[in-house]
């Protein structure tokens, strides 16, 4: 079993001993003497913190980062992505993802939730950058019989077998909204989600015209249509949630179903921005933060999503009080944790060694009066030096071994893709 | 005179060669030839822009970075920034502007327009460190005629002569706000400024109690009580500007009259949301771009700003087309020289060679579909690579001379300041 000294790290304002035997933190001291551990790093001048959880994203998306924006959400959806996602292959999805987990690492997320198309590809991508992640299959029916058979089949045929990834890739249903997916399709899954212990993850309450078609279709706003379909369980993560009233809150909060946080994604395609983090939480929803994908963040990095999250929550409310620099940082490290079952985005013994150091001698942390303020309002992702995950470093000195020539692959599959016509995949 | 041939730049989508001589951008051209440049710049893997221009701050306020977040906005003056400013020293606004210039540099920012307490500390940090600034001392009077008389014979003492830091470094003067400052002293420094040649900064229409107590005490809004006192003049910069109606958008244009738009100040204190960029653009109203001090914002970060102000302009408006990336560029750029008189702010043969080279080799700039785009969304402040100034380096590869130190002193005086009791001053 590997191990893995940290020397002298800033912890809870303390330099710090931290030893990591396996992929777990074995033990947290103000001296550890681990004579014989393989690796050691010296944490002078860096701060220790969980790697970030980055909740819900669309990794391969990294493609599409800059291609078309300041549009209107439909036009942007029907003439810069939807015909270029129509023709991703394999390989398309294999390097977008390696770039995204390139990204990720470099702006200290350790794991992350997914959903997007070709699967096997981004699981491919993480098994070898080193990373952990959730996947899902985004999965359609456009309410036709046929298609949901398909998607039926396909489900079936993909989560028969655990993955053959290793334990850091994990799969879940992505039932894509429930203005693509029937009531059936999504009943059916999430009864295949209970009887194969898998999350479930979908996007909801995100548009005022998701809101309004759901009650010209089905009478009732999305998270009681959801309800009246007995779908809302513990393992149901939903992304966005932002058209939500005090009552559906309730309903999520009882029936312990995870909510998804995505400012950037929300301000940029001018979704909405009254997302209700206090009341969530008051009510006892574990709410977490995502970038969603880089055609709407337009990054992954989740030391800016923390910020957004946090200056987004106190201006549309008028109050300089609301989603504090701490809780925006739990929401993105033991919330996410909490969300995708992982013994990990805490710093204590027995728990994941998923960890980032984060590089104090910048602007950002001078004066350093307060880490976590400093972390969320004046850094970012640029500020992460090291990151660690089940137990191996994956960056050093801020460089992701491999990363130029994963960047110069991705470039080009984009530039690729854009320019070939027809449908390839 | 000094030359710096810069080679095989991005610019415009094309490899570009750009030679600058003394303080100036001499020539741009394809392939430049010239053998006798005293400084050669690979420009490979490198974008040029200009350099940002920050045209609303409190650069010694770095101090004060992460201290007392999360406050009400008079609970947080009252005991945390009031208290230990009544203490600062000469020496703690030095460190704390040189401070200030490091992180500026390091995130693209050349030029900055700033209103804090004793000028001369710095004036004098701008001037070693090679930055542009145009500096006033916040002026009150608190409604107070000796106070106001006090004003008066300092801003004819400091102003009768010009500033002894050379051109880099200029004077305006920066009555603080309509409800720290009567109007007979706006009005008189109004008339010293149009005597002198100087801009005039104040803070305007900021929150909604600066609003009610305009209307409660002069019985107009803000922006029409500066009015009836016979001020607006393309002298003025308002910082901020929230608070404003369709008819006052109209008077602040008619008057060329400058505003300068803080998102990240304005979201964090939670003082509004609603800025009218594109009304005021469209109105003929020169915006420009700031970070407001660290104190709220909490860094100095441009790039960041760009993101913000653009996320925040497309959200509260439900608009995605609003505030592009091109625009909110332009803002931080071109129209920040604008308002402070400056020829720069642009890439241009005769244009004062303030420009700063951005590091491609990142996954913000891959793929690299639209520069601009990936720069305002996706990148951040840390893309810098190089900056040069007045027609000299003064950071490259990310580093800045000396900044260690300066970041340690500048900690240093930070904690210092908030331990010693009383006033020092």
């Amino acid at each position: 079993m590997s191990s893995i000294l940290i020397r002298s790290v800033e912890w809870q304002g303390r330099p710090t001993d931290l030893f990591i035997e396996g992929n777990t933190i074995a033990r947290i001291a103000e001296t550890i003497d681990a004579p014989g551990a393989d690796t050691v790093i010296d944490g002078r001048g860096k701060a220790l913190i969980p790697g970030l959880i980055n909740a819900h994203t669309h990794a391969a998306m990294t493609l599409f980062r800059g291609y078309g924006d300041d549009m209107p959400l439909m036009q942007w959806l029907e003439q810069a992505i939807w015909p270029n996602e129509a023709k991703l292959t394999h390989e398309d999805v294999y390097w977008g993802a390696k770039l995204a987990c390139v990204e990720m690492l470099r702006s200290g997320t350790t794991t992350f939730f997914d959903m997007y198309h070709k699967l096997d590809a981004t699981a491919e991508a993480v098994q070898e950058m080193g990373l952990r992640a959730v996947l899902c299959e985004a999965c359609f029916d456009h309410f036709r019989p046929e298609e949901a058979e398909r998607s039926r089949r396909h489900i079936t045929r993909r989560y028969a077998t655990p993955p053959p990834y290793g334990p850091r890739v994990r799969y879940a249903l992505g039932p894509h909204a429930i203005y693509t997916v029937s009531g059936e399709l999504l009943q059916w899954s999430a009864d295949f989600a209970r009887d194969h212990d898998t999350l479930i993850h979908l996007h909801l309450a995100e548009t005022t015209v998701e809101t309004e078609q759901c009650l010209a279709r089905f009478g009732q706003t999305p998270v009681r249509y959801l309800h009246s379909l007995g779908i809302l369980s513990p393992r149901l993560v939903i992304a966005h949630g932002l058209y939500v009233d005090e009552e559906e809150i309730r309903i999520l909060a009882d029936h312990g179903v995870k909510v998804v946080h995505n400012p950037a994604s929300n301000m940029k395609l001018a979704s909405g921005y009254r997302f209700h983090f206090d009341e969530m939480r008051a009510a006892g929803i574990t709410v977490g933060l995502g970038t969603d994908g880089c055609s709407s963040s337009n990054n992954l990095d989740m030391v800016e999503a923390m910020k957004l999250a946090s200056l987004l929550g106190k201006s549309w409310r008028g109050d300089p009080e609301a989603v504090t620099c701490d809780a925006i940082f739990h929401t993105a490290t033991a919330a996410g944790a909490d969300i995708l079952g992982l013994r990990a985005g805490r710093i204590a013994e027995g728990y994941l060694a998923d960890l980032c150091l984060i590089d104090l001698r910048q602007p950002a942390f001078a004066p350093n009066h307060n880490f976590i303020s400093n972390l969320v309002y004046a850094a970012n992702g640029s500020c992460v030096d090291t990151v660690i995950c089940d137990g191996r470093v994956l960056m050093c000195d801020k460089h992701v071994p491999g990363e130029e020539e994963i960047m110069e692959r991705a470039s080009r599959a984009a530039y690729d893709l854009m320019r070939r016509g027809g449908k390839q995949a």
